[in-house]
C-alpha cells in the first residue's frame, strides 16, 4: 500500500500545484485507474527499477494524467456543452460538412477509451460506457442504450440534444427523418466498423445525401488541451500466470487461419494482442490494454504496430525473433503490400476500422470477415489461468467480506457511497497481485441504485439510509485474474416488495448458476432461465444477464454472453461469464446479484453436458430473501454456497475477529435464520 | 365423405388401369394431398360447378397426378439410385463439369415442393423435408439435419453418398476437401437463394475452384417422366374466412414498402401471394398454395406472373383493377424494366432464387435486402381468423379424440401404424371446411416414433404392441384454419422409464404454455424453457421446439418460430406457433406433446407482457405421467387443460357414447387417477 500512497500524493501535490482542487478520494481512483498499473505492484516495480528511475519513467504519464484530469474537471459536469456544440457546428461548416457523427468508440472499437479519445464526453458530458451522438446544422441528438438513460438525462442538457433511445430508435431513423436531400454527413473512417458506417450510409442514400470520410476528426481541431496518446508502459505477464508461452499461441492462432485459407489476420483489438504476445500495458483506465495493432501472418509470425517508448526493456527479449515491432505510422504502408499480393487477409468487421477494411479491400486483398481469431481461445482459459482465478477471487472476496462487515457495523445513515467506494478501493488494495479496480466502482444508495451504470459524483453522493437498499459494483484486475461482483444490501430493515423483487432476483440468478445444459448452447438460450421468475410478475431488466470476462484483461470480454440478444459463441468449458440478473425501480432503488462463473464438464452422469462453476465468494444478504418463495433445492443451493464461502475465506481473515463473526452470522443456513 | 369415396375410386382405377399397383390408403393420401384441395369440399365445389364440369376441369391435375405416382413408385425404394448417379456423371461430364449440387428446394426456396421438382429424391431416393446432395465426378453426398439422419441412412444407399449432418459437417467443408483446384461445380440458378449460393462460392474460391450457373437443370435433362408443373385450381378465400380484404392488405403492405425507401417488392413465396390476394391454390400437398411470383409497387399495384389455367373463373373479379396477371415467362423483363429505372426493390434473400436477385443486380435495381414484407402481417393473424382457427381446432379436436378413443378400445397388438393413420383421417375427412391433411401423418409406434419425421411405408409397418409407445403427429387444413397436434400414448402398461421422460418433456410443454414475457421477446428466448428438465437429466430433443402455422396455409410458417436456432423476429400477438418439445431414444420410443398456440396479452396486472392460448383440444395420456415429478402449478394446469377440453369437445361428441366415456375417464384431475 506504500506505493499507492505515495503516488496518489505525488499527484494530489501535482494537481495542486496546477490549481486543480481535486478531492482525494478522485486522485485514488485515478492513480488506481491509470498510473498505478505501472507502478503499483511489487513484480512490475521489481522489472522497471534495475533500469529506470520511476519518477522519470512515468513523468509523461503523470504529464498526460495531469491534462486528462483538468479536462475531466470541465468535461464531466461540462457547463461548456452549448459552446462546444457551437464551435463543432462553426467546424463543420467550414469544411463544408452539414452534419457530423460522435461515436463513443476509438480507434480500437473497444469500450475502453483513453481520455484523449473520448470526443463524445467532451462534446456532451456524457460519461457512460455507449452512445453515439450526430450533429446537424439545426438540432442534434445523443443515442444511448437502456442502462444509461437516466445518466444521459442528468449530464446532457435536452434542449441541446434530443435523447433517444439507441434500438428502439435508431440514429438511422432520426437520420432519415431529418438529414436534408444533398446534404453531406461527415464521420472519421478511424472510429467505425463496417457495419455501423453501413448503418449510417443507409439513411444518407435514402434521402439522397452524402456520407463522407473526414481526413482528421474535426472535434481534435477544436479540443485545445486534448490529452495526448497514452504512453502506459508495456510488461511481459510470465508464464507462471499465463499458463502458455506466447510461441504456442501464436501457433494455435495461425492455424485458425489455415483453416480459414487466410494468409493473415488482422489484430485491432489490444487485449487480443495483449494474450497473444503474452503482454500487458496501461493505456487505458481499469484494464491493462497495450493499444496496438497488430498482423499475424499464417506462419505464425507478427508484425507489431506499436510505439516503442511504451516497451519496457524486457520485451524484445521477451518476444523472440518472430514478432517484429513497426512504427504504428507505417501500418498504411504494411496494408497496401498485403493487398497489392492479393493476399486473403481476416478481419473481423466488429473490431476493425473502415479506413483499414477500404484500404485492403481497395487495393485488391481478398478479404475474409469473421471472428477476431484469438477471441475463442483467450475466452477458454487455461488451467494455470483458471487456477489463478479462483486464487484472485478467494483474495477478492476476502476483501469484500470485510468491506460488507464494515459496512453492516456502522450505524444506518452514518456513511456515504463516496465513503464505501473508499473504504472497497482500501480493502483490495492491500491484496497480492493487485493492480487497479477492474472498472468505476458503482455504489447505489436508494434511487442511486435504479441507475444501472450509476458513478457516484461529489454532486450525487448520497448517504445509505435506513430502510433503503445499497447496491456495489465493483472489481479488481489481479495479475492473476479479474473480478468483478455485485452484492445489494438492506440498510436496516427492508420492506416486503424489497424482499419479493431480491428473491425474484436470487431465483434466477441460482436457475442459471445451476443449469445443465449440451455442447453447442449459447448464452442467449440461458437467459430467460435468469427472467422467468420476474417475468410471471410482469417484470425485468434492461441489461443481459451476463457478460465474458477476460484473465487479468478486459472485464467485458466476447465472444460469449448472456443475453437476449444473441450471440453466435457457443458457451465453452474455461469460458468466465457473470451471472447478474437485476431488477431496478426508477427512483427508488435497485437490485443486483452478480457472481462470476466458469463454464466447466458436468458431472460424468450427464456425459457432454456442461455446468457452471461458481468462482465469486461472498455473503448474498439473507435479510433480503423470503425463504417461502424459494424451493427446497433453492435454499440447498443458497446454504451450500454460503458453507463455501465461509470455509474458504474464514483462513484469510483471521486477523480479523469481527469481520470472522460477521462471516459466521451472514453465511447460517437460511433455515436457521 | 362421399367426393373423397368417389374421387378416391376414380383415381384408383385411373392407376390399376395405367398398371400400377397401388395400396387404397396410399391412393386415399395422394387425393388428400393434391387433387383432394380441388373437389373436396362442398364450397369449393359449389364454386365450381355452375361454370365448369370437375372431371374436364382436373383432367390435367389427374394426368399430372397418375404420373407423378408412377415417379413416385419407382422413386421412393428407388432401386435406381446408382444407375441415376452414372447418369448424372455422364450428363455433366459431357456438359464440361465436374460437380452438381441438388437441393431440396424448389424455384421458390420453401418446404412444400412438387413433384416435379423432388429431384433430389428422385437422384437419391431421399424423401425428407430437408436436405441436399453434392455429386462430384468420384464422390457424392448427402448432408440431412439431426431429424433425418436416420431416414436418410434407411433410403439412401451410404456406398454411393457419404452421410453428413448439415450444420455439424457443412458442405461447405467437404468441398473444400474433396473439390479440386479448377474444378468448374455447377448449380441451377433457380433453386438456390444468395446465401445458399455464397456458401458455395466460399469453399470454391478456397480451393480455386469456379462455381458455374447452369442454364437448365441436368436432372431435368434425365428425368424421363418428369411430372409437369402442376396446375392446381386457384380460388378466391371468401371474406368470411379471411377478416381483412385483399385490397387492404395490399395498402398495408405498400405502406411497409415505402418505410424501406422500396419502389417495389418481389414475392417469391406462394404463400405471401395467397394470403395478399385471398386465394388459395393446389399446386402441392398438404398446403393450398398457388405456385406463381408477383412484384408489388409502392402505389398497391401487383404483377402476378401465374399460368392462367390455373385461375378459377371467379379470379378476375375477385382481383380488381390493382391486379395485373401476366404470364410466367415475361418475369425476366419485368424484372429488366424495374433493373432500367434504377427502381430500389425490396427483396428477401432466403426465398429468391439467385438469377432473379442478379438480374436486379447487374440490371442496375437498388436491391434492399430486408424480410418477405407480407411475413410479418400474414403470421399475426386477425380476429377472424383467430376464431376460425378456434373453431378448427374444436373440429381437429372432436376428430382426433374420436381416434384415441378408437385407440384405446382396441386390444393391444391389433392394430398397425397404416390402419391408425387410415383411421385418423376417416375420422378429420367428415368435419366442416376440411380440405385436406396439412401434412404426411407421422405414426410411430414403438422404435419408429423415435426418426421425428418419420413416413409410414408399406415395408415399414409396425403394429401397436403392448408395452411400447405410440408417437402420432397428424394436422389438417381447413377453410377457417390449419392444425398441427401430436400425442404419444402408451399401448398396454408403460416402463417407469417412458413416464419419467414424458412428464419431463410435459413439465417442459406447460412452461412454455405458462410463459410470460414481455414485449419484443423472440421464440428463441424461450427455447430453454422447455428444454430444462430433459437437460437435468443430461437429455435433449434434436429439433426446434416450435414453429409458426399458417391460417389455411403453410404449416411452417415465419417469421416466428422457437428455435435455438434464433430468430430476430418477436413474438406479437395473433402469431400461431406450435408448443412441441420431445424426447427420442433410438431403436427404442420417441415421445412429443405437441399443441398450437396463439400470442396473446397477458392479463391487465401485467401491463404489456404477453403469454400464449393453448388452441389444440385432445387429452394428454395420464398413463404416462408421473404425478409425483410434477409441481402443484403443473398438476393445476393439466388438470384445468384436460376439463376444457372435455367441456369443449363434450357437445361435438354427442353421437358417439363410447367416445363420451372415454373422454370424461381421459380427462379427470390427475390427482383422482
Amino acid at each position: 500500500m506504500s506505493e499507492i500512497t505515495e503516488t496518489t500524493g505525488a499527484l494530489a501535490r501535482a494537481l495542486a500545484e496546477a490549481g486543480i482542487d481535486t478531492p482525494i478520494h478522485e486522485v485514488e481512483a485515478l492513480v488506481r485507474g491509470v498510473a498505478a498499473s505501472a507502478v503499483q505492484d511489487r513484480d512490475w516495480l521489481r522489472l522497471i527499477h534495475p533500469q529506470v528511475d520511476a519518477e522519470a519513467a512515468f513523468a509523461e504519464s503523470f504529464e498526460a494524467l495531469r491534462r486528462s484530469y483538468a479536462e475531466a474537471a470541465d468535461g464531466i459536469d461540462n457547463p461548456q456543452q452549448e459552446s462546444r456544440l457551437a464551435a463543432l457546428r462553426a467546424e463543420l461548416a467550414e469544411r463544408g460538412l452539414d452534419g457530423f457523427v460522435v461515436p463513443l468508440s476509438d480507434e480500437h472499437q473497444g469500450e475502453y477509451v483513453a481520455r484523449r479519445s473520448q470526443r463524445l464526453a467532451w462534446l456532451t458530458g456524457f460519461t457512460g460506457s455507449a452512445g453515439l451522438a450526430i450533429v446537424l446544422a439545426e438540432r442534434a441528438a445523443l443515442f444511448v442504450d437502456g442502462r444509461y438513460t437516466l445518466q444521459a438525462a442528468a449530464q446532457v442538457d435536452g434542449s441541446l440534444y434530443e435523447h433517444r433511445h439507441i434500438t428502439e430508435e435508431p440514429p438511422g431513423a432520426w437520420l432519415r427523418e431529418h438529414l436534408a436531400a444533398d446534404a453531406a454527413l461527415g464521420y472519421d473512417p478511424r472510429l467505425h466498423g463496417t457495419s455501423q458506417r453501413d448503418r449510417l450510409a443507409a439513411p444518407c442514400r435514402a434521402v439522397g445525401a452524402c456520407l463522407v470520410a473526414c481526413e482528421d476528426n474535426p472535434i481534435d481541431a477544436l479540443w485545445a488541451n486534448q490529452p495526448p496518446a497514452p504512453l502506459g508502459p508495456i510488461a511481459p505477464l510470465p508464464l507462471r500466470f499465463t499458463g502458455t508461452e506466447a510461441g504456442e499461441k501464436r501457433e494455435i492462432v495461425a492455424a485458425r487461419l489455415a483453416e480459414k485459407s487466410a494468409a493473415a489476420a488482422l489484430l485491432s483489438a489490444p487485449d487480443s494482442i495483449a494474450w497473444l504476445l503474452n503482454v500487458r500495458g496501461a493505456d487505458v483506465a481499469n484494464s491493462p490494454l497495450p493499444h496496438s495493432f497488430a498482423i499475424l501472418h499464417g506462419d505464425g509470425d507478427v508484425d507489431w504496430f506499436v510505439d516503442r517508448r511504451k516497451l519496457l526493456p524486457e520485451i524484445p527479449a521477451h518476444l523472440g525473433n518472430a514478432v517484429h515491432v513497426q512504427a504504428p505510422e507505417t501500418m498504411a504502408d504494411v496494408l497496401d503490400a498485403l493487398a497489392d499480393a492479393g493476399k486473403a487477409v481476416l478481419i473481423d468487421e466488429a473490431a476493425t476500422p473502415v479506413w483499414m477494411v477500404d484500404r485492403l479491400t481497395d487495393g485488391g486483398a481478398d478479404v475474409i470477415r469473421g471472428a477476431d481469431p484469438c477471441a475463442l481461445p483467450k475466452a477458454c482459459k487455461n488451467a494455470v489461468e483458471l487456477d489463478g482465478i479462483r486464487a484472485a477471487h478467494r483474495r477478492d472476496g476476502a476483501a469484500l467480506t470485510r468491506f460488507l462487515a464494515w459496512l453492516a457495523a456502522a450505524p444506518p445513515g452514518s456513511i456515504t457511497e463516496l465513503d464505501a467506494v473508499d473504504r472497497l478501493a482500501a480493502m483490495r488494495a492491500g491484496g497480492e497481485h493487485y493492480r487497479s479496480s477492474s472498472f468505476d466502482t458503482i455504489s447505489g444508495a436508494g434511487p442511486n441504485g435504479a441507475i444501472v451504470h450509476y458513478r457516484v459524483t461529489a454532486e450525487s453522493n448520497r448517504s445509505l439510509e435506513p430502510g433503503t437498499l445499497y447496491l456495489v459494483d465493483s472489481g479488481g484486475q489481479y495479475l492473476d485474474g479479474t473480478t468483478d461482483v455485485t452484492r445489494t444490501v438492506a440498510i436496516g430493515r427492508p420492506e416486503p416488495e424489497h424482499r419479493d423483487r431480491f428473491t425474484r432476483v436470487l431465483r434466477g440468478h441460482i436457475a442459471l448458476a445451476t443449469a445443465r445444459f449440451p455442447r453447442g448452447t449459447t448464452g442467449a438460450q440461458l437467459d430467460t432461465l435468469a427472467r422467468q421468475f420476474l417475468w410471471r410478475a410482469g417484470l425485468d431488466y434492461d441489461h443481459g444477464t451476463g457478460h465474458g470476462v477476460g484473465h487479468y484483461l478486459n472485464v467485458h470480454e466476447g465472444p460469449q454472453r448472456i443475453s437476449r440478444m444473441g450471440s453466435g459463441a457457443a458457451l465453452a468449458p474455461g469460458m468466465v461469464v457473470s451471472n447478474e440478473p437485476g431488477y431496478y425501480k426508477t427512483g427508488a432503488y435497485g437490485i443486483r446479484i452478480e457472481n462470476l462463473v466458469a463454464v466447466k464438464e458436468a458431472d460424468e452422469a450427464n456425459g457432454g453436458f456442461l455446468g457452471f462453476e461458481t468462482l465469486t465468494l461472498a455473503p448474498i444478504d439473507r435479510a433480503l430473501i423470503d425463504p417461502a418463495m424459494l424451493t427446497a433445492d433453492e435454499r440447498a443451493w443458497l446454504d451450500a454456497y454460503h458453507a463455501r464461502v465461509a470455509e474458504t475465506l474464514t483462513p484469510l481473515l483471521a486477523d480479523d475477529t469481527e469481520t470472522l463473526a460477521w462471516l459466521r452470522a451472514a453465511t447460517a443456513p437460511l433455515t436457521a435464520a
